[in-house]
């Protein structure tokens, strides 16, 4: 047999296997790996941390993105994992990989874009390393506090916390992003709507925040895409799902670009950095009541394996070929 | 005039342009970019931050390194941040960058020695991300508690808390992991005393922690060599330094090894991972009395440029080519 390689085992084995590494959590360790993002108390705090990186080649085409766009997106992707536990992004620590080559005006665009984001949500650059490296990469960690209720109990949207009959949610349109990446590929220009929708997405970080004071127990951010993100809370909530496929929200501009394909980049696409949430209907009355633009698109289910089904208006389920991606399995999104 | 690349500019005018970056930081915030680790307060705790890659090809030897101690560097380095504002390590997060064929054995080597510098530090993993890249990588985020006084106020190590007639102090023996390096390239194998050195650097964790309570208010760890970083201590303090070659405290291996060159090795080789304070000499007579092992190195001055001077035993200044490097500046350390 030959050596396996990462390729074989790809990122989710590599994570599980990261997960038995390390010290006995200690008792202060609220959520640890599975999650968008880790949480733990540190005092009366609540302290959230999360992790993501861009590679140039692997996750932007750097030919083709503006570095100012890869600055944006390198931190407002960790900006989606603080939202999607409910949380206030407050810190970054950014590391910068950079071929020595690579031009000074390249990193100051790279930087203005990751100042507009710490701008918009409110992040301070508190850390940095910069190394030299053959591919251009960010690393951004990200840290922030989590909400608690009144008597210091931390409130958090945990992966685990599906239950049976909770309704599932999700904020703004899907598949925009997917759709933009196509575009941005067929050369379609960084103003284009779709384009800027995958460039420049916009967590809902408020949305998270009324979540938790609304009683909403679970939510993922809509990253490797609606089914593959649904299926994890499937998995760490051990039940089904369904979701129906008219219900899935889709924009009038990625209906008119792709009307063939709208449905499938929507529920299989990924980065659109939404969130999706499963709650007990009086929750998601309460969260549409603050003020937060919903779409409800199905349940979970108690019965049946722990995935989501795609149910279409007969409720025959449909099937894609692809549900997302895995970052290390060959022939996997660029993006 | 050629646009400007960034190793012409070099790290350090990177970190600072980055520093730049970002929402104006928050009251919460102690300690941004400049120091060892980040600081804030979130509740009535101190966190700390930091975070530090290593690139294959770049930082270390990837067919002379054995993956393990890869592993268990990657963490060590950011133990050693957290050393050096004398506090608790607690948690990481690790990002790997892996080229797809990379081994499997290789990634459980690589955590492997992670867990043992985990278990060893107290450290748990809470979070991680794997990404394809074109050449191995690994960066780690560290995150800690750092102390505070019976009042709630923090006590920090920092950077630019060194005044005039503080003494310079430094914990072990300096020059090791650099001798261990040369040696390394010439083919020494990975027990040798020297290469140990390089490969399982040992921050004195619990050093920093008796200096804060024992009144100490600045360090440093030696990563940059013992030159590069106490210049970073005068520079953020505004005041020279002495030091006084005789006193800089060399292992008989290095002595043995490199007899000619043990000087420079020590005072400019770097990655050695002690710990460097300046504190008034009461404070380190308490942190002596409280069983640290220090060796005096000199002291801090009010006159003069910001910078360290090195002096023989008949006071004069002795120079080296090299003092540390700047990690994007060709030619330069490759570890």
């Amino acid at each position: 047999m030959a050596p396996m390689n990462v390729s074989d085992l790809g990122e989710f084995a590599l994570i599980d296997r990261l997960a038995a590494v390390g010290a006995t959590p200690p008792e202060s360790l609220i959520v640890g790996i599975g999650d968008d993002a880790a949480a733990w108390r540190s005092g009366d705090a609540i302290v959230l941390a999360t992790t993501d990186s861009l590679v140039a080649g692997v996750h932007f085409l750097p030919d083709r993105t503006p570095w100012r766009d890869v600055g944006w997106k390198a931190l407002v992707v960790n900006v989606s994992d603080i939202a999607a536990m409910g949380g206030t992004p407050q810190f970054a620590l950014v590391t910068l990989g950079l071929p020595p080559d690579t031009p000074v005006a390249a990193v100051d665009d790279l930087y203005a874009g990751l100042r507009e984001c710490a701008v918009e949500y409110g992040v301070a650059i508190a850390g940095g390393d910069i190394v030299r490296a053959p591919q251009a990469a960010i690393t951004v960690a990200l840290l922030g506090r989590g909400e608690t209720d009144d008597r210091g109990r931390p409130l958090l949207l945990r992966r685990d916390a599906a239950r049976a009959g909770h309704l599932l949610a999700v904020t703004g349109t899907l598949g925009d992003s997917a759709a933009g990446l196509r575009r941005l590929r067929e050369g379609a220009p960084a103003d284009d709507p779709l384009v800027r929708a995958h460039l420049r997405p916009r967590p809902p970080l408020e949305a998270g925040r009324l979540a938790v004071r609304a009683g909403v127990p679970c939510a993922i951010d809509i990253s490797d895409g609606l089914l593959e993100d649904l299926g994890h809370v499937c998995r760490m909530s051990g039940l089904g799902a369904v979701v129906r496929a008219a219900d899935v929200p889709l924009s009038a501009e990625l209906r008119a670009a792709f009307p063939e394909d709208a449905l499938a980049l929507a529920c299989g696409g990924g980065e659109d950095y939404q969130l999706l949430f499963a709650a007990p209907p009086s929750a998601i009355d309460l969260l549409m009541a603050a003020g937060v633009q919903l779409t409800i698109i199905g349940e979970v289910t108690g019965e049946g394996e722990p995935r989501p089904r795609l149910l279409d208006a007969a409720g025959a389920e449909l099937r894609f070929d692809s549900g997302g991606w895995d970052h290390l399995r060959p022939g996997t999104g660029t993006s």
